[in-house]
């Protein structure tokens, strides 16, 4: 069984990235491509399922997982602890389905640094004025959110250079398409292949 | 102007790769893939366009090359001299067209070693029958020809390793499919997409 491969999104906030992924996962089937699923210590909210929306943890477990260095990264947000866990995409990647992380770029840096193999995809929009539209989203934010957004957005974006792809989103479909193009080249790279066509390989080269 | 990627081609003869190639140029325009055209010191034949199918030099231009160290690789075959121009090729790059470079395993390794950005495809067929078949030919050739052809597609399949990507043509569309996904792929890595949208990542960034 080949590995699959971990894709790393990374995007500033108001660049499509969450609509792609999500469209992304809608056209592939889960024993094809997946998306990761954090540990979080927060509850448990009406209509979430564990294992698909988050794995839910005590804090006890969390800590623990802390202690075993079992995340690729995990931070506190609100009294709650949010963490990526190794073991989990692992597990999946074993099977042969590439897993999508949408982390942003201190994330990305830290897994890239554990997960050498893994391919990374930063995503912009199309344009400053789409940007501030999309930031500014629907005019009931004041000036200072819409500004430390801006700010963040920027910090984010300063880091696009690190990756191994880029897709500019400003034709959605074509977007989606391009996600699928980098997906479907790596099932092609030869460490994928070689694995993949491990027969028919011992096969011709037996003469 | 970001520049055009080489792609080196390998196959053993009986891969179907110079149709997959043909079948490719067909469906991308000139200013996007071409394919890169040697340099031969041998007459031109009825049909042949110059700069078209082969850039026709004289044997005193060719050993000028040679000694000017022009060439990625070249050989002797009847006497006459074949080449790859390295100026020829990066000429065609410089203006951001993706090359094709259909080349064996030896001229590969040369062309990677002076080219590292260059990206390898290896081209296997789909059954050792049907290469079997292929290599045999309409059966008019004898046992030691056959063996002879068979022989040289097992010395060039042993090194489909040193390759980035491997494809299998079992499915003549499905192989050509394959190829242009590693062709639009390599198009949204990072280096391409930074040259061809500097201008808005400039704008992005500026705030």
């Amino acid at each position: 069984m080949a590995q699959g491969t971990l894709f790393i999104v990374s995007a500033p906030s108001g660049a499509g990235k969450s609509s792609l992924i999500q469209a992304l996962l809608k056209t592939q089937p889960l024993y094809d491509t997946q998306v990761s699923v954090s540990h979080t210590t927060r509850n448990i909210r009406p209509g979430e399922v564990h294992g698909e929306h988050y794995h839910f943890v005590t804090k006890e477990e969390f800590t623990a997982m802390i202690a075993e260095n079992a995340f690729f990264e995990h931070a506190q947000v609100f009294g709650n602890y949010y963490g990526t866990s190794r073991h989990a995409i692992e597990q999946v990647l074993a099977t042969g389905v590439d897993v999508f992380l949408d982390i942003d770029w201190q994330g990305a840096q830290q897994v890239r640094q554990q997960m050498p193999g893994a391919r990374s995809i930063f995503i912009l929009p199309p344009s400053q004025d789409e940007l501030d539209r999309r930031l500014r989203g629907r005019g009931q934010d004041d000036g200072d959110v819409i500004a430390s957004r801006m700010a963040k957005a920027v910090d984010e974006m300063s880091h696009y250079a690190e990756y191994d792809y880029l897709i500019v989103n400003d034709d959605f479909d074509l977007a989606l398409s391009d996600l699928k193009t980098i997906i479907r080249a790596e099932r092609l790279r030869m460490h994928r292949q070689k694995s993949r066509h491990s027969a028919l390989i011992s096969k011709l080269l037996a003469d």
